[in-house]
């Protein structure tokens, strides 16, 4: 059985993140999702808690037609220090063979490691970002087409595009957390 | 869709937290597992690294013919402040409805954060016991019959006894990390 | 009795936050002034320290002729995490009613967890500004004017602007803590 | 002006503290309450939060008719690390002149940072002892005449006794948090 | 060029770590001196700062006739957490090709690293003992024999002898840090 | 014995660091190269562990015909409160007399703490310079120049040019760790 490891901050998880997986999934028994930067919530990068995380993979993954037996979903705190930050990520999460990854920093920091690492498969990356995804919700564009049908309704009922306004656009300096 | 939370260590996952997990299935449409302490592992009382839990739990469920699609396995690390810790569960795990506990004090905090707690399904818990599971494995006794089958096999890849044993006789002071 | 929960960073606090603390105390029977981020300081955005935070409070609400007696001084630390920031304050503070405050993530914070919320009353919020009067200390511009009379003494004694102008101008990358 | 510093972790704050800081009081200005170890909670040797101590401190200060103007109530993070703990206390505190303390190590540390340290005042210690009284809550015997009346009307509405119980006795390993 | 690492809390180094340091250096070209649980101090099982213990283990080796340029002393922090413990070693320390410990958990945690793990080499450790010299120094009973010379003139100029009775009885529950 | 403090991140150490500590070892009897923010690495401006760190001025040192027996390098970790950051570094460090610093906040700090802090004698500034040694490695451009032999090969052995290269420009944000 073979286990590949898709990281992510999934700020949220998008279309591109669904074909990515699966893809993945042709390739391999089981995926593990590792939901970086866990704990972080309700900042401008970081909007969304790990549990909303969590939530919105399951449902694009169910709306994709994943099999949710074959994806573990693992919440992963960032620790601070890249150099033990492989380390951090083997102890959450189960066992893993690949990874997958187009990012030269996180490549360098698992080979150094002694695994595998796959390029991670395209799926036109210009349109189907986290970060521009954020930008429609601030800005009250169209973001609902770069999501999963059960996605969007989630994060409609959750209201995030109030919440990215409003982390947007702070007005008090004295009074912010 | 009522989702129910199930909280412990699983040091290791047995077949008396299964058969919770069963009933509580029962009653509810979804649960969370989650998996306390997730940073901590190789200490007499936490052997096991989240990972290596979510594992366990996995494959328990599995032997117990369980759905896994039914199932949310999320670690949750400890944040050493009871007072915030509820939070702390909330911002990790997705939304759930119900809190399954007999422990006193967690009982007290979920409810004075407003959710309704009830009282975990009993099974056996003289017999089943994480805490006699380390003790058994520690002394190289019998502790395959309280835990699944797939669950004793990976407990014997990953040489579980070895470990325990190991971490439950330090000899040298000055050396430990 | 009803108690009122003013947060700020109050870097440092000045006759605008004096006369915002007034104002409340004519709502409500006691008054809270969280001081977040306790732990930072000799920062540009974050100079002084919690205690002299607490001192320039007290000797500006004497000088405003507030009863310290209905004044609550506490300094909270910050937790990194805004999902469990709200948790974090409850635990510090003791038990408060009502939240003032204008900054829209602070007020969805505490209202999704279940708190009144009154908008913070306004005072000239263009001329009364910690990061004018950091900006002015920095520049040897006047700030006194911004201060109550013994805030601008205690300041002077330690010596805010030679601090500020020290932090906002490093020298030297390599030697920096 | 003179300033005392009275260091403790008022676990609760009871008649002889009240006594000793009356006593403080007739040689220094202001006193200030350092609340220690303020992010501990619903722990066996640490029930209450800092919140929850700041206002029973509070309380049982104006039973004994202390001016409250004269007192400085501030919680103190614990740091781990007892050689930068006095840096720690400095930062929270306001100046202070100084330090009132029977514990060697404390006076040792303080006294090596260069403050004057004056013995506390003795007031019955056998009797007035926070640990006597977290083990009379848990026993359900009588603890109230060795707290002033409002700290124990107080005590009694946040329901002292049941929290102490159910910390005391976990009935479930796996449970706790 | 061979560089093994000798690991240890050194509370404090004594001559049976100076004679196992002596007998690894005839193996390798350079040896590193881990300190391990560097940030605590001032505790009864780790009364010596970090800088502390780098003073006594420096003077030692002098007094022992090692060269001390091919010791390389390093402190390193605690990080909590077994599983990535290896990491945070390397991640302070300077490359290096072979372990030296008895100790199985250390062992097993640098095997597991895929390192060459060697026996630490024995000098009668009945009589030569931190935990013994901690003891002895508590009790005011001959420690100085123990430890070398030029280490016992410091520990006397630091006077830990009495930092060591003061930590170990504590005599106000209150008061302590 | 007098011992001085040089204070540095050292990322990487230069031969503008080598001539300083060269200098200082006039004035004094040994030497403390403090090396902060010891636990990153792995960043634009932290590229290299502490570990690393120590290696290469170790090698400088070497090669600047430095006695080794005279310099002590310790790494200190940042502990993200500068008003406690002085107490940090003596937890971590040996005693030390003298600190030498050209950096204003620096300066503050060790003098308040009641330090004599003398000014850091200049070498070139302009020419040697970490952050110009990191650009030109990120940018392949001769850095070799500018730190010692030893430390240049050493530098090519770990592929700093190709890590700078790579931290450098990110290419996928939701991968990145």
């Amino acid at each position: 059985m073979i286990r590949g490891l898709f990281l992510g901050k999934f700020q949220p998880f998008h279309i591109g993140h669904l074909e990515v997986a699966k893809i993945i999934l042709h390739e391999v028994d089981d995926i593990i999702l590792a939901i970086g930067s866990a704990q972080f919530s309700y900042t401008p990068e970081n909007p969304f808690t790990a549990g909303e995380r969590i939530e919105i993979a399951r449902r694009s993954l169910l709306d994709g037609g994943v099999d949710l037996r074959r994806c573990l979903i693992v919440p992963v705190p960032d620790v601070g220090t890249h150099s033990i930050w492989v380390s951090y990520v083997k102890t959450f999460c189960p066992k893993f063979d690949v990874v997958y990854s187009n990012n030269n920093l996180v490549r360098t920091l698992f080979m150094d490691a002694g695994y595998q690492v796959n390029p991670s498969p395209l799926f036109n990356r210009e349109l189907y970002s986290s970060a521009e995804i954020r930008r429609r919700m601030r800005e009250n564009m169209d973001w609902r087409s770069l999501v999963s049908e059960s996605a969007a309704v989630y994060l409609g009922e959750i209201d995030a595009e109030s919440r990215l306004s409003k982390i947007g656009a702070p007005t008090q300096e004295e009074h912010t957390p």
